[in-house]
C-alpha cells in the first residue's frame, strides 16, 4: 500500500487525508502553521461532514523541518506561492522513487515542483472537492467534488494508475485526464477572471455578473490566455471557458459566493495572482508578446496586498 | 458690469457665486437640485468661510428650465457628465453674445459645450479652487486657490479680458493661459492615475503611494495619455505629470485624502470616468490606436458605478 503525506494541511490537504485514512490509508500531514500542527498531535484533526456529524482523526503531523520518513507519493496542497519554500523543506526526503501531486490553482506549479523533483516523478491536476478550515486542527466538508490527473511524462504509467486506485478507495473520485493542462488552463483563466475581478470591483460573483461591463472585461482577460497558451502549445478554448463564467452568474450558479481571491484579500492574505493573470504576464515577457490587461489587473492586486501589509503594520 | 450665471451651483459654483457676490457682481444661481433652489431662495446660500464665520447670501436661484433671462456669462459649474444635459435646458438664453466658461474636471468638456455655443464664445480653464457642500442651500469653503483659463479661439479677446478682470474683482486669482488644453491634460492625466487607482485599489492617495506598483500603474495610464494627446496635437509632457503626481504621496503631499471618484463611488454616485481614463479610450477608438490599460480601468469603474446601482435598487 502506498504511503502518502499530504504537504499543506490546510482545508483540502485536511479533507484528503481525513477521506484516505477512513479508507485505512496510510497518511501523513506536513504544514508549517506551528498551531494546527500541535492541535492536530494532541487532540486529532477534527472533521465536520456535510450532514455536521464531528469525527477526530489521529493522525502524524510535522512541521515541514522535522519530517524525517519517505513517502511514496507526496501530496503538495500549498497554495501556488508556498509551493517552493514547501518543497525545499522536504528536499531531504523526496527521493528519486517519489511520486508528487499538485492539484494547485493557478499555472507553473508544475515548474516549481520540477526544481525539486524529476519530471517523470510529478503528475498534475485539477479538483472541484471543496472544504473550509475552520480554526487550527478543524475543518469543515462541502459538498462532493472529484479530481482529474494525469503524469506529466508516461514514464510511470503503472505506479500512476496505483496512486489512481488508492485514491479512489478512498471516494477521492478520480479520473486520468488526457490533456490536464487543457484542464489547469481553463480553471485558472476562470480564476483569473472571476477571482480577480470580482477582487477589484468588490462583489460577489452574482453581483460581478449583474454588471455591464462583466463579459467585456472578462473576454479582454480571456484573450490575452488564448495568445499565451498558444505560444506554450497549451490547448485552450476560449469560448468554453466564457460559457464555464457565464453560466456562474445564473439562478444556478455560484451567485452569492465570494470568490477565495476576494476572501484572500478580505483576511489579510497574499493571493494567488502570480500564478493566474499574473502567469500570463510572465509568459508575456518570457515569450514577448504584449498583456496589458493581465498584467495591469496583476499590478493592481498586488497593491491590494501591499495595502493589506502597510495597513496592519500600522496597527 | 457683466451679468454671470451659474449653471451648476454645487460646492465649486456656490463658492464663485459667493465670491463673485461679496464684489457686488451680478450673480444668478442656476442647479437642477429642487431643494437646493428652494432653500436659496427662502433661506439664502449658507456659506460657511475658512475661520468658520457664516454668512447668507441672498441670491436668485432657479431651476435650469426655469430660467428666462439672459447673461454675458455663463460659468458651467456641473460635473462633466451633467454638461450636456444643463446646456441643453438653457440653449432658450444662450445668445450669439453669451459667453460661456468651464473648469469642469476632465478631457472633452470643449466638444460637449460647441453642440450649443459658437466655438470663439468658449472659455476653458482649470482651477485648484475647492469647497465642500454641507446640504441643500450650505457650503463650507476650503482654503484658497487659483484659476487658468484661456479662450478656445482669439476671436473675442477684448470679452474675456473683462471676464478675468470681473472674475479678479472677486479675488478668484485667475490669470490667462497661453496653452490651456495642455492644462486641461495633465489634471485630467492626474485625476485619471490617482482617481481611478485608489478607488480600484480602495485607498486613500497617501496609502496607495506606498504600494509597490503605484508609479509602475501611474506609467501605464501616463502612458496612452502621451500617444492620446499626440495624435489630437495637444501638448502633455509625461514627466512632470508623473512628478506631481508623486509629489502627493510625500509629507507635504495629500495623504490623507480620498480622492473625488473614490467619495463618489461611496456615495453612490456616477463618476467623471469618461471624461478621464474613458475619454483617452474614446479617443483610442476615433482615431484607432490601443489604449488597454485605459479601456480596462474605465470599463472596471463603470462595473462599480453599476454595482452601486444594482445594490440599491435591491433596497
Amino acid at each position: 500500500m502506498l504511503t502518502i503525506a499530504i504537504a499543506g494541511a490546510g482545508a483540502m490537504g485536511s479533507r484528503f487525508a481525513s477521506m484516505l485514512s477512513d479508507a485505512n490509508i496510510n497518511v501523513t500531514l506536513i504544514d508549517k502553521w506551528q498551531e494546527h500542527v500541535k492541535t492536530i498531535n494532541e487532540r486529532g484533526l477534527l472533521v465536520e461532514d456535510n450532514e455536521g456529524k464531528k469525527k477526530v482523526y489521529r493522525l502524524p503531523a510535522y512541521l515541514p523541518e522535522n519530517v524525517q520518513q519517505t513517502f511514496d507519493l507526496v501530496i503538495v496542497f500549498t497554495k501556488a506561492m508556498q509551493m517552493n519554500d514547501m518543497l525545499s523543506s522536504l528536499k531531504r526526503v523526496i527521493t528519486k522513487d517519489t511520486l508528487v501531486l499538485t492539484l494547485a490553482n493557478g499555472i507553473g506549479n508544475i515548474e516549481t515542483i520540477e526544481k525539486y523533483v524529476p519530471k517523470e516523478n510529478i503528475i498534475a491536476g485539477v479538483t472541484v472537492w471543496s472544504s473550509e478550515l475552520v480554526g487550527p486542527g478543524e475543518i469543515k466538508l462541502t459538498g462532493q467534488g472529484s479530481v482529474s490527473l494525469q503524469a506529466v511524462t508516461s514514464a510511470n504509467s503503472t505506479a500512476v494508475q496505483e496512486v489512481v486506485n488508492t485514491m479512489n478507495q478512498a471516494g477521492l473520485n478520480v479520473s486520468l485526464a488526457d490533456n490536464v493542462l487543457q484542464a489547469i488552463w481553463r480553471k485558472a483563466a476562470f480564476n483569473s477572471v472571476l477571482n480577480t475581478l470580482t477582487s477589484l470591483t468588490d462583489a460577489n460573483v452574482g453581483e460581478f455578473g449583474q454588471t455591464s461591463t462583466s463579459m467585456r472585461l472578462a473576454d479582454k482577460v480571456l484573450d490575452e490566455f488564448e495568445i499565451a497558451a498558444e505560444k506554450v502549445a497549451v490547448k485552450f478554448d476560449k469560448q468554453d471557458t466564457r460559457n464555464l463564467i457565464q453560466s456562474q452568474f445564473g439562478e444556478n450558479g455560484n451567485g452569492a459566493h465570494y470568490a477565495s481571491m476576494y476572501q484572500d484579500l478580505h483576511n489579510n492574505r497574499l493571493t494567488e495572482i502570480d500564478y493566474l493573470n499574473g502567469y500570463v504576464s510572465h509568459l508575456g515577457e518570457k515569450y514577448h508578446f504584449d498583456t496589458p490587461v493581465n498584467s495591469l489587473l496583476t499590478d493592481l492586486i498586488h497593491a491590494k496586498e501591499n495595502l493589506n501589509q502597510i495597513r496592519s503594520s500600522e496597527n
